[in-house]
């Protein structure tokens, strides 16, 4: 069963507003086994909203407005969505009573426009609203043939919620089949989404109870969003899991996360579970790796820190390279970031350091070290990897990707 | 004039996603005297996206559709677009043959299914993507007898920049009616929203004819960004401006931007103008200070490095901080703060030494030192100053909070 989510109010169509109440409804709906097919921002014209009604009542078998139930004169869902059903308005005169009456208590004359939040489309339900004055309002109909359940609620998120929560979510329940749900999300380092993709979709195209999309993530980063819906919650985790071990299985150890965690939260897992630290010397990344690694909550108890070494001589001061070896070899290079590794790792003593040298660009590339060249090194004391890479991008997507490539070089000396 | 974007993507519609593209277009196609009529998010399913193409083409004179320009199965926007168009999708092999070029230059084989992004809807010009391999596509068109235009463009935000920057705006320029616009970007440091709210509006409440927003940009950032239009460009400019300047007296030298850049940049051109270099040691910021110095091009001109100092014993043995005075005022004092400025301009050779030293949570905070005690010092050797803040938010806005205290600082060292 599929979903409708319209928004209402032309300053959700300004460069400084996002409409943000259609997240929350749209986990609510995925727990209920509904899937939202479109979302749309519409403004306050009269004849834009009836357009946009009929076109959600004739694509979606929920449909839910959002926003434009106020006293003013621009509110007009209720006339839009009546006009779009073929059905009248009415005024709820009980309903104008009551809100008359609320207004009394708080000591305020009831504005006489409010009286327009009373207008009921013919056939709905009143829900009533505990935050605001705007009431929602809740309507099944059969539109073109299709069994269609529509909601008129407040735009106010306080208020949206709590009239979802108190008086839809039991409603839609009755409305939907019952389903039950289950998703994986795996996450899959330094491998380019079309080559991810040419190898998973003869896997995910076999397991046709599962859906499965495909996303880029950061610079590096490509997910894996499995998807299942079944008649219990066993069988629905069975088919997600079952496809998420497949793919493990092919991308082997390029996975670095089978439930949605970020490299920086695996990385500081498998430190702590090794009880090992960490310190990093980053020239080109300048401190984006180590923002990366302190953003986790707790990092403090497996990073000690380092070394953010954009100028030569620091490379010398706080990381020990030695000159001779910037000299001969140059600053980006194989034998620099080894060097950065070793000499922050003993600087700090911990178990593992990181060091990073690269030019990030726009300028400083040469025909034999051009922008994007990278190289990465990790060593433990007495073993140091270093890695060559080109990475391609600008200057922020190569510090980006340079960034993950440390990481996940961490990440596979834990595992 | 009015719009449409459309957001495509079955990842839009989960409770995770939000588009943030739209807000963008929005501000550029505002700027051309276009307003935006209709925001629609779509999934990937061809007849879904189809509908949604006829929808939009029927109702707004420019119509993006942003995403689905992939090399994968699920990538349906070009055939969509010719379908509602009723035009055909010819492989444009020139394309293909650059594509195929661009991948070997950086010697991987392109895969098979990245010929998909040569396809191109009948009639429309190709708009080459510096950032990525999908290219954007141009297609004027008479719908139903109106004149419009169409675009489509890559998903990722760098891309769709970049592609809308270099090849969209100077044809909607021609397409638009001609309008003169001038705008304005102020931004100002470490005063709440609400309190800039408080000052600023009665002065551009008299300013009728230019408009203002008030914007919370990064935590202890707000942005006033003013626009005007007029019959000449000389006349737009000369109202922004003057506005401008009435802001930039009551703000005085909190405004740290009076034409948009970022607080990073105008820390780099005033370091390069006085010839002064820079060096930071970091303990609860974790590298996000040096992080956000040398995201800007050309920061190794002034940024030295330093040192992220998130172990105690890395503070002494990196940035010079004597054991005992830690031991006596704790790590997260004025007295670290003011010896981590000191010590890591000392061992950089640097004019300018930034520590900070703080609790960003969300555990580690005590009643005598709670999440969010921050303190912040920079020296130039002969002078120091400590600031000490109680930030709010979460650990992620608490560090960003202090980053941009520290640039501030150093800033006002420098002005």
């Amino acid at each position: 069963m599929n979903a409708e989510i319209i928004a209402i109010g032309s300053e959700l169509l300004t460069p400084n507003r996002k409409d943000t109440n259609s997240l929350y409804l749209t986990a609510r709906l995925n727990e209920l086994g509904v899937k939202v097919s479109f979302k749309t921002i519409v403004g306050d014209r009269l004849a834009d909203l009836i357009g946009v009604a009929r076109t959600a009542l004739s694509r979606a078998s929920v449909v839910i407005f959002m926003g434009g139930l106020g006293p003013t004169e621009d509110d007009l869902t209720r006339e839009a969505v009546a006009a779009a059903l073929g059905r009248g308005l009415h005024r709820d005169q009980q309903y104008v009573d009551w809100l008359r009456a609320r207004f009394a208590d708080r000591g305020w004359p009831m504005p006489e426009n409010n009286v327009r939040q009373g207008d009921v489309v013919e056939g709905a339900e009143i829900l009533l609203n505990k935050r605001g004055s705007a009431p929602g309002q809740w309507i099944q109909a059969d539109f073109e043939g299709r069994k269609t359940a529509i909601m008129l609620l407040p735009g106010p998120p306080m208020e949206l919620t709590s009239v979802f929560e108190e008086h839809c979510i039991n409603r839609l329940r009755q409305f939907v089949p019952q389903l039950h749900i289950a998703s994986r999300e795996l996450k899959i380092a330094m491998i380019g989404e079309s080559m991810v993709d040419q190898r998973a979709a003869p896997i995910y195209k076999n397991a046709m109870d599962v859906e499965t999309t495909i996303l880029a993530g950061a610079p590096g980063e490509v997910q894996l969003h499995l998807y299942a819906q079944a008649e219990s919650q066993e069988t629905a985790q069975a088919r997600v899991d079952s496809l998420a071990s497949t793919l493990e299985d092919e991308f082997q150890d390029s996975v670095f996360s089978s439930n949605g965690e970020s490299m920086e939260q695996i990385v500081g897992f498998f430190l702590q579970m090794r009880q090992a630290t960490l310190a990093v010397a980053e020239s080109c990344t300048g401190g984006m790796l180590a923002e990366r690694i302190t953003s986790v909550p707790g990092s403090s108890r497996y990073f000690l820190g380092g070394a953010v070494v954009y100028d030569n001589s620091l490379k010398s001061s706080l990381a020990g390279v030695p000159p001779l070896l910037i000299a001969e070899h140059g600053a980006v290079s194989s034998e620099v970031a080894r060097a950065l590794a070793e000499g922050i790792r003993e600087r700090c003593k911990a178990t593992l350091g990181v060091g990073i040298t690269g030019i990030a660009g726009p300028d400083g590339g040469t025909e034999e070290k051009p922008v994007g060249l990278v190289f990465v090194a990790v060593s433990d004391g007495s073993k140091t990897d270093v890695v060559e890479r080109k990475l391609p991008g600008d200057r922020e997507r190569i510090r980006q990707w340079a960034t993950l490539q440390a990481l996940d070089m961490v990440r596979r000396r834990l595992v």
